[in-house]
């Protein structure tokens, strides 16, 4: 397949590679070369631009549908008041079925299709979602939530059933595309042999494995209670939770240094969800310090902490709220650019998953088509200022195409 | 005509007011009452809610093709690098009347029913912009901007020119939806005399004043450096601008004890506009504050210094930045809620219209119905979660009908 068009892309994070009417060759779904001239057919969308699809690090299914509840508490009353109550319900497998499918619906229209998502505990529910996923053909890793404490008695689960339950359900999936990812909730739900257990299953399957860490002072107070670690991350690093295998640890507000070490491992990645940060009272994380220090960091949209499965708001909201941090925080800490935030969208995350998220040479063809018709009008506007105003004022109707390994799907 | 739905609205800022499944009596425009029963004929929307129209009280029309331009300059640089020059094309009738036109129907699509707008200096494209408003039935003002120094050659007046041109702008707009207000850019454009000058002209009018205060501290300075009064909030308080007719001031994010006073009148609004005082690296000005203290206190969605026209994503960000306001500036200020962010956006700005923002007796009834169904699917769930979950995770295709003094638009 050839397709002309306009390929914007973030090789590097600190600028924008812009091909202006190119022709892209893409052979097995993995990008070959991006030409200058073409003899061959091809399909021509020069009249819009192409970018890498976005990749959602961090996003919660069974609270789809508690997007805009609850945000006059932070994270720990709010879990408690809002969130369990509703994950609860998705022991119902036919409730998971009706519900999970609007959620995969919604990021797939969003333009997340490399996604690495939370479940609940419940895992034949865990495993709908899958399905649903596998039927819509974007790439994706589900998480079969543990919780074995501090957790309210209608959603946790014994440690024999936590891990037999994990067990089976890294059994059941096997496929290439949507597969399992180990997910203890956080430290504050999962006693420590279960963690322990649960690292023994990652590094024997070689899965990867996602948590959260340091989002909220009262739960990181809570966690250096419960546990005798030197400090949060090191709570999941002295278990092997931390870089062993592919590691995402969402939002990564309260770090020390000894734990920020820590986060400078290429296995491991950090889910930026600022919307989430915000709603939920919970603080700014020093993003532009981590990237400085080459950490990982991909962008999640986290739901129901997020407000909604919008990557594009997201992605604004990371630079938004990186200003507020230069100004209150750290006046010497600099803004991201808008190139940084779009390549967090897109490569930053997309390295969790491979070649993923550019459009380099041997990449996925994992694709949105963007008319921004109705943001440029008839103007002859260069193509890094329609990028621009594109990830400021645009919504999911500008994506008019969604393609993964070259197939349109949606 | 009577209205069967669930009305949402607050006459207090401190909840929302949910009148479920009750029918509403519009006369001439205005609302009569909501009542229980109803024994004549009525249009049923019992699936749906409405809500008032959102009232925007600042933008720029001739920024809309700027939209999400130039973030990587704080407010001076980016009005000389991006900002006049979009402005002087509107020098050109043709253009002022095609791009105009594109403002108005994205202004009226996300549901900003009453508005206050910046146009440029330039006053025959100003009354394009009054007609096109016109044409829509939306209530608006429509201010001719001042610009005498401080600004490039191509987007400047003679002191006789904008006083005459704002006068004859003043003479030609004698419509009742759609009027003129008086719009000094701010300080750093304007000389004294024009400023008082301005001043007469609202005074003898009777005519509103906008203009903008305290957004950007190098904006502060050089307003120092220009005038002698005490503050800058006393440079237009000194030449009558500041609340002896209708006043709104966008921002005002730096203000000290004594400008705080000049806001207390109940003449004077400020335009509270959160994305763009992140996109341009403003600061957060301290909302709750000032809406405790009483101050009138509207929403403005600032294009292009606010990335889109969307007010539900300005509500969103008035309460998210709130709560990094609470953290990081001051841990005695709350953060502000929902309902508050809520009638900041209807009633609050909407003071400054008359009875505009409410569904209570004698008010207008500028309306939008609300199809939720994409949030609250089959669902059973209460109008205060429906309220909520429709502000964080909707956008303008939520909003199915659009009502002016009881009259569908749109």
């Amino acid at each position: 397949m050839i397709i002309k068009s306009n390929f914007i892309f973030t090789k590097d994070k600190d600028e924008f590679t812009i091909e202006e009417n190119k022709y892209i060759t893409v052979e097995d779904g993995k990008i070959k070369e991006i030409k200058d001239d073409c003899d061959k057919e091809y399909i021509d969308y020069s009249d819009k631009f192409m970018i890498p699809s976005f990749v959602n690090l961090h996003t919660h299914a069974p609270q789809f549908l508690n997007r805009g509840l609850g945000y006059d508490y932070e994270l720990l009353p709010w879990l408690n008041k809002y969130t369990f109550v509703t994950e609860s319900k998705y022991k119902d497998i036919e409730f998971a079925r009706k519900y999970h499918e609007k959620f995969v619906d919604d990021l797939i229209r969003n333009g997340s299709l490399n996604s690495v998502i939370f479940g609940t505990i419940h895992r034949k529910s865990d495993n709908i979602l899958i399905d649903l996923l596998k039927k819509r053909k974007v790439f994706s890793y589900v998480g079969k939530v543990n919780m074995t404490m501090n957790s309210p008695e209608y959603l946790v689960e014994s440690k024999k059933e936590s891990i037999d339950e994990t067990i089976k359900f890294v059994e059941e999936n096997k496929d290439e595309r949507v597969k399992p990812i180990i997910t203890p909730r956080f430290a504050i739900s999962v006693d420590s042999d279960t963690l322990k257990k649960l690292s023994d299953i990652a590094i024997e399957n070689n899965l990867p494995i996602q948590s959260h860490l340091d989002e909220n002072l009262d739960e990181v107070k809570t966690v250096s209670e419960l546990f005798e670690d030197d400090n949060y991350a090191s709570v999941y690093y002295n278990r092997n939770l931390l870089g062993k295998t592919k590691t995402i640890m969402a939002h990564c507000i309260y770090m020390n240094d000894k734990e920020i070490k820590l986060m400078q491992n290429p296995n491991v990645f950090i889910a930026h969800c600022p919307r989430s940060n915000m709603n939920l009272k919970s603080g700014i994380a020093p993003i532009k310090k981590y990237l400085d220090l080459g950490i990982n960091v991909g962008l999640g949209t986290d739901v129901s902490g997020g407000n909604n499965e919008s990557m594009l708001e997201e992605i604004r909201a990371s630079i938004q709220v990186s200003k507020l941090y230069s100004i209150y925080v750290d006046k010497n800490t600099k803004p991201i650019k808008s190139s940084e935030a779009f390549y967090m969208a897109t490569k930053g995350g997309g390295k969790f998953f491979g070649k993923v998220g550019s459009f380099e040479k041997g990449y996925d063809f994992n694709a949105l088509l963007i008319d921004d018709k109705n943001i440029v009008f008839d103007r002859n506007i260069d193509l890094l200022d329609r990028i621009n105003a594109f990830i400021y004022s645009a919504d999911d109707r500008n994506i008019v195409k969604r393609f993964v390994l070259g197939e349109e799907i949606y």
